[in-house]
């Protein structure tokens, strides 16, 4: 039976995506996406459109996975503290088979300057990422894991920052201990009394 | 009187370097870069050498313009948490006339991944800033400005993490008044007893 149509969609979206993580949208030319996608030209153009119509398609992919897998780790904590830690170190950790970094914030900086639509993608998806921190800060001030003497919404913020540098980080050769120092040190901010 | 060639070199330089800070490596061409440069071709390769070969030279000029901003800003600095300030108010502010971001972290995230060469001279770059914010935290510790309850190294480690996710915001549409509470944010914690 032929597998359904949706399915493969996905299926070529993905090695889309893995490729425009890996190498960024510059450099990676509609022949390299033939190639790597394993479908004819005339199908991707019929199917996703032009290059950067196919890279909006990747990055929404991209985040609809990341929501998906961070809601889980945040459900699945006991403590607002294993939420923060689970997040944080999801962005730290290398995926198996995945290029390393994150694809929003390497499309943030190649990008997000010269592009209105990507911009705004990347502003949504950090603005969710945000409210998810700050979801986890309240929870933390109510069961008394994090101090109350920071304002949710501003240690959010700077959560959302210190968190846009470690995946930057992470596209370079840096030792992944060093990441989790600087997850342990911004934890252990929150807990201090002010 | 003709300049002399070593300045027509910088001069020249200096604006291979905007263009690549500005759109990054991939998306900057050889005929980009002739005509930006306002240089024939063949004197670019005779100068320069090849596009690679031009941007680890630009980058080598950011970095060097960089780092004697940083530490100017550090030497005016009267306590610690002045110099603290300046360092993040260079990294948040839009330079006039300069593309916005960061020419590291762009080129960090672009390319460190996949070129050994950017990834060595990026994590070169990152340790001198480093260097440079367990310095401030040294000496605002010994001025009682900051708390003696972190070890240096690691909330240098910490703020480097922060401040490059400040300066890839950077590249975004996000407001500086967000950046500059981050920024607050961070320097809050450094003074909290632990």
């Amino acid at each position: 039976m032929a597998r359904s149509k949706e399915f493969e969609i996905h299926e070529v979206l993905d090695k889309a995506m893995i490729l425009f993580w890996e190498q960024g949208y510059e450099k990676t030319s509609m022949s390299d996406l033939v190639e790597h996608m394993g479908i004819h030209r005339r199908s991707l153009y019929d199917t996703f459109g032009d290059k950067h119509s196919l890279f909006l398609q990747a990055m929404d992919r991209y985040i609809g996975k990341v929501e998906t897998r961070l809601t889980q780790e945040v459900k699945q904590s006991e403590t607002a503290t294993e939420a923060m830690r689970a997040v944080f170190r999801f962005m730290i950790a290398e995926q198996d088979h995945s290029p390393s970094g994150c694809m929003i914030v390497n499309s943030m900086t190649e990008l997000a300057a010269r592009d209105a639509e990507i911009n705004i993608k990347s502003m949504r998806s950090l603005a969710s990422t945000e409210e998810m921190f700050e979801r986890i800060i309240v929870w933390g001030q109510q069961t008394g894991e994090f101090s109350s003497g920071c304002e949710p919404k501003e240690a959010a913020e700077y959560l959302q920052a210190l968190s846009i540098g470690i995946r930057a980080m992470g596209r370079t050769t840096v030792d992944t201990e060093k990441l989790v120092r600087i997850m342990n040190m911004a934890i252990r901010f929150l807990t201090q009394p002010s």
